[in-house]
């Protein structure tokens, strides 16, 4: 997996990794990229080799025989230092669960009105089964107790990998998700089934299942139990959302919450937009996944061709049975759209619906932001048909 | 508080209560009433006689001094019985709490095409203080173990109120809601620091909050712990959302999830629709509430008077400080509306952001559903100015 190349020394980026060739880049430098939309739908659950990667920074590159994690209580003396042998020491608890980004989707946002941000399409998105220890008993192993939680409120997460300057990545989330018997966060060292590829957070990351990807950090080397949320740039100054009338003169990153459950989205992934589609007996099958954050399951996903006049329930193909709060996972659906003779070229909508009935809003102009996050609208695609 | 004229023995509803003549009633028998919007807004706490009505059948007439509460759990013989005293001897907890209709702003999506349902405007909701004991601690008396979690899935309330032929009203939530620590599920016997007046449930009403009304059980006689929901209508036969293009022919009931948490909405109470409004100093002051289901809290309201080619960030008066995922709260909100000189008529949106991110749908047209359930697109009214 190592980049056998001669490494230029002076690029801090000489020693990612290699990707698959499949992967559709949005950056090289640091490394982002996406499935190929058509193939995401294939898999309930996304093969490593497939699954988005999105990174800030150069991967780090740690050995696992000396990795540490360290484990701060903000006020207590004593911190826990565990090893990748001590992690696997505790019980091991598998979940499946689907991983975001806030920029899912962002070149669909751009047509409104330029966003700054990568230039993401439909598949900044993937579904996994993660195995590892509970966030909430490494942190009762490092001393917090119940008192403790009147006292703190977040949960902050330090990473491996740093820039030039020497900042590390970091991010927080709320306590109560950290140590619900319910919120299931883990600390991975399996992503399907084998280590954690280097790409997703070799060798461990903080899976926050329902919570946007940039909280789910990778190369973890550092957790504090804090009264505030982290400090980092990506924390206050990056994946928040603003009102449609905010500008980079104006916004006030202070002003709105940062990021952690996302709202309800879904996407078509077949037929691939402004392709040419064979219709059979009448109808085109369309395809696609939906998802919706903090546990919420999909209740139903609606489609239409003909600009809503008519809707069609899909069908769930994958559809995992945990329910809300838990539903990790995303849905994949199907669904067989009638096509009227003489038809030429048709305009595809979906929309998703969640177990506490939120839908999608019907269009980006009016959920505008200037960082191109959280674009839930409706998807529509136009597609040929013959 | 009693009839006092001389009741008609063959009329059920003769013994309902006297109600205040400023609740604007949408049915008679049963009772449905809201309050005038413009009044809402004025109290972040909602005063006991201008708090939405919504009763189904009529209002029981329950002696408190011989009241019982029967705690039954599926598969075990003895169950537990509770006079209103014992309740009371339980630990008091109280909470603020919103209480919503499914059916609220139906008749803005009756506009788009007719449905089935009481047509209520803006108002049937609000915001409470309710004491009571907790729920979980209740069921723990009657024997609830963790074992059991596993072996139940949810809490069934059936209530004192009755039809013609002793069918009770009944309805059900998971159990998961009823057990977390941070589900504060409360069987509450005060309002606003009084016994609970009869037309809200005297005097044993569920409250769960983040939860939509109609599981918000009043006149409460037995809690049934369950493999099952409840088979009550209104449990399986009604609050259930659906598509669009499913109408009475085609519908069934069966292939929907019950109405649990509801999504987020928000709503124009001040200025009134197609009244005349003063400008000052060039703009125009609208107030409005914003609420989500779930505990979500309200993280942003957007109002515009431009068709969306500007959107003013509204204020929060009145937000109460807990946060998700415990935030039961409505938020109370102004915004105060620049208005160009010259304009004769606005029409004013809002719509809120909850801390998930979820957004309000922009219309009603693609979230028409047969009984006028869920009725969270933007709010737009028309008023003139001068
Ligand atoms: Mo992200
Ligand atoms: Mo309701």
């Amino acid at each position: 997996e190592e980049n056998d190349s001669i490494s230029d020394m002076s690029d801090p980026y000489a020693n990612d990794p290699k990707r698959h060739s499949i992967l559709k880049p949005a950056s090289i430098k640091p490394f982002n990229a996406e499935s190929p939309e058509q193939l995401l739908v294939e898999n309930f659950i996304t093969p490593n080799e497939i699954f988005y990667v999105r990174n800030h920074l150069p991967v780090p590159d740690i050995d696992a025989s000396t990795y540490e994690l360290e484990i701060e209580i903000e006020g207590k003396a004593k911190t826990l230092c565990l090893s990748l042998e001590d992690l696997k020491q505790f019980p091991k608890y598998t979940i499946t669960a689907t991983v975001m980004c806030a920029g899912n989707r962002r070149s669909e946002m751009t047509k409104v009105k330029p966003v700054k941000g990568l230039n993401w399409g439909a598949a900044a998105v993937g579904n996994a089964t993660w195995s590892g220890a509970s966030l909430r008993e490494v942190l009762e192993k490092a001393g917090l107790t119940d008192v403790d939680l009147d006292k703190y409120k977040h949960i902050q997460f330090e990473a491996y990998d740093t820039d030039a300057t020497g900042t590390a990545y970091g991010a927080s989330i709320p306590i109560w998700k950290a140590v619900d018997r319910r919120g299931d966060v883990i600390l991975a060292y399996e992503m399907n089934g084998v280590p954690l590829p280097r790409d997703h957070g070799y060798p461990v990351r903080v899976i926050v299942p329902g919570v946007v990807g940039a909280r789910n950090v990778k190369w973890l080397g550092k957790i504090i139990v804090s009264s505030e949320e982290s400090k980092s740039h990506w924390q206050q100054s990056d994946y928040k959302g603003f009102s449609p009338s905010t500008d980079w003169d104006t916004v006030d990153y202070s002003k709105s919450p940062s990021i952690q459950e996302l709202p309800v989205i879904s996407a078509i992934c077949q037929p691939v937009p402004n392709t040419t589609v064979k219709v059979e007996n009448g109808h085109i099958k369309v395809k696609g996944y939906a998802w919706s954050g903090g546990g919420q399951d999909i209740v139903r996903v609606d489609v239409t061709c003909d600009g809503g006049k008519t809707w069609h329930v899909a069908r769930f193909d994958h559809h995992d049975p945990q329910t809300h709060p838990q539903h990790w996972s995303w849905t994949l659906w199907s669904c067989e759209l009638p096509v009227a003779q003489g038809d030429k070229e048709l305009e595809i909508w979906a929309k998703a619906v969640d177990s506490s009935y939120n839908t999608q809003p019907e269009s980006f102009e009016n959920i505008w932001n200037l960082r191109g996050v959280l674009n839930n609208a409706y998807h529509r695609i136009k597609v040929k048909v013959e």
